[in-house]
């Protein structure tokens, strides 16, 4: 029997990684996609090359998107805005929101989608953690994948194209929880926003990663440089 | 007084030029932006540059998008495929499709259009000469526009992104004769799927502008290799 076929959007973090554990263990082959726009914490990228051969996913496409370090916009992408070590996560728009990224992502992962004739993508977005950013809203995944559907030739004939997000509405640790029983390789993944080889500790993403480990009771695999 | 700002995605060809010079007779501060994704029509970036400087526009980008050839599935990126000289637009998705092109080039418009303030999104789409994109259907532009406006910081502040589709169900001769009456300079413009320098005057495209100013009764500016 032909497996049915999911995107999964790879970005080497942990929320990602989960996903992809998620979509191999709900029985897809797996096409992963792992956008290269020039972010500082490029290291991510060599996390999901790693994850992906973990999981030997089918394909493992690494889409290079220059055009979102060349408009900047944000703390990620432009080097003159500092990457917060606040500790504090408000609901305003914070820096390191990068402008429509996950609008691109999808987008481009529809494209894919409809070229090997995947019928879900997967997406880890988390609309607790980061609930500033725009595009991690519930209403902007439902939207979007109504204007997914209507773009595509899924659309035209009746079907579908499924956009899931199994962590929207998870907490950190409960992810890392779910992720624990599906075994996921935590090991190999990357989180933090510096992007040295290894995560600093301090920034909002290492910190939000180590409170969830701390809440799940379990012990975070990677290393840091400085241990709290 | 600060002029409100637009984006317009200027592919070099006759409907998006026109589309550029919409946009300045409506008197907006124009913020170009060209999509170089492989398409074997490149001849196309260079007319656009060309256009862009006619109308000395505030900024124009040229975003790489290389991903879009490395998935093929249309005779545009996928040199496999040969592009179409039929002279029959039916309304089967036609080879020259490229998936999710529509969606993929506004997302990035979107991005785009935030990061430099702009509140509308020009787009040359058109839903009678190509009734068989499934991305160039009027109710794709709208839900597009809602998820995007979602997406981004201006949905936050309870504003809307608008996407202008001006062209969208004008006839071909009915484009030419909007734009002639703007002086939109036609000679730039480059519209031939074969992408040489010298338009070929039998492939679809090629049929498709020919027929158009034919039936507005003007003379089309630009030489073709095979005369009619």
């Amino acid at each position: 029997m032909t497996k049915q076929k999911a995107v999964v959007i790879l970005s080497g973090g942990l929320d990602s990684t989960t996903c992809l554990g998620i979509a191999m263990d709900a029985g897809y082959d797996v096409y992963a996609l792992t956008f290269d726009y020039g972010q500082r914490h490029r290291v991510e990228i060599e996390s999901a090359k790693k994850v992906a051969a973990f999981y030997d996913v089918k394909q493992h496409q690494i889409a290079q998107l220059p055009f979102l370090r060349t408009i900047g916009g944000s703390a990620l992408t432009d080097d003159r805005i500092d990457v917060p070590h606040t500790g504090v996560v408000d609901h305003e728009i914070p820096v390191t929101y990068v402008p429509a990224r996950n609008l691109i992502f999808l987008s481009i992962a529809t494209a894919y989608a409809e070229v090997v004739g995947a019928e879900a993508i997967y997406l880890g977005v988390n609309a607790l953690d980061y609930s500033g950013y725009p595009d991690c809203r519930e209403e902007f995944i439902d939207s979007f994948a109504h204007a997914a559907t209507l773009a595509t030739k899924v659309g035209t004939m009746g079907g579908t194209l499924h956009v899931m997000t199994p962590l929207l509405h998870l907490t950190k640790a409960e992810i890392i929880t779910l992720g624990t029983t599906l075994a996921v390789p935590y090991e190999l993944t990357s989180s933090c926003y510096e992007g040295e080889a290894v995560a600093c500790g301090v920034c909002d993403s290492c910190r939000l990663r180590l409170k969830g480990f701390a809440e799940a009771m379990l012990q975070d695999p990677i290393t840091y440089a400085h241990a709290r």
